[in-house]
């Protein structure tokens, strides 16, 4: 079953179309907190050359310094299932609910946040299954370079 | 039992003092390939007002984009026991190796790192170990948000 996108999803989303329109790699993410985006980021690894600018990674950088009081009120938006990068990020910060665009494309590591604790919702979008599809056959290298998988 | 640092401890601990110097947590990284230290690095917390910048990922960022042939002759030297997402960051690039200054003031997660298959020395270094012991009982609430633990 695939599920439409609500409003933050539809942010993460549009983070990264943003992402696609600049050369780099399509994924996006937003952080929520009592209903209010309060971070936004996506993939940077072509603009920035950073590897560990994945979109979850940059909308955490971009939301700034917070105690760990903030980040249990917050919700994380993200096109893709997270990596373990990420998940660590989620677990470091104690971010107790995690809403995912797709997991088709990527399985990453929602089974691990789960035995972790974290509430995870897989919405598997079809609009986003099928940007993010293209993406990946259209560039090969440098998708499999973001999740440092050998070619 | 404490050990010596060699040349490559020696530079993760030169940063993290680096770190210090700036008013920032002393925790210190490199990350070195075939012998060469390819990357450096230091927590940027209060530096650069950033959350993700742990001193590994700090490192890893300062290193660059690379293929997943690069990572896996690497290895990880940090001087404090690596968190969840910095753990995370080793094995999304398959980073074989890491050495470990400490593990006294901040557990971290070797015993997950190593449940994958990463190795993992300790070296509980003295002087490391009283390094960052003075500075979390000097600075406990950025220490506690860089952990985010609720005080």
């Amino acid at each position: 079953m695939t599920e439409s996108m609500d409003q933050y999803m539809r942010a993460a989303y549009e983070e990264a179309l943003a992402g696609r329109n600049e050369g780099g790699i399509p994924i996006g993410a937003v952080l929520v907190r009592n209903g209010e985006i309060v971070g936004r980021g996506h993939n940077q690894r072509v603009q920035k050359g950073n590897p560990i600018l994945h979109g979850e990674m940059d909308a955490l950088s971009n939301s700034g310094r917070h105690p760990a009081s903030f980040y249990k009120e917050c919700t994380l938006y993200t096109t893709l299932a997270p990596c373990i990068m990420c998940s660590g990020a989620i677990l470091l910060y104690k971010i107790p609910e995690v809403v995912v665009g797709e997991d088709v494309n990527y399985p990453g590591e929602t089974a691990f946040l789960r035995s972790r604790g974290v509430k995870v919702t897989i919405l598997n979008n079809e609009e986003i299954i099928r940007m993010m599809k293209t993406f990946i056959e259209e560039n090969p290298t440098v998708w499999n370079e973001d999740i440092s998988e050998e070619v």
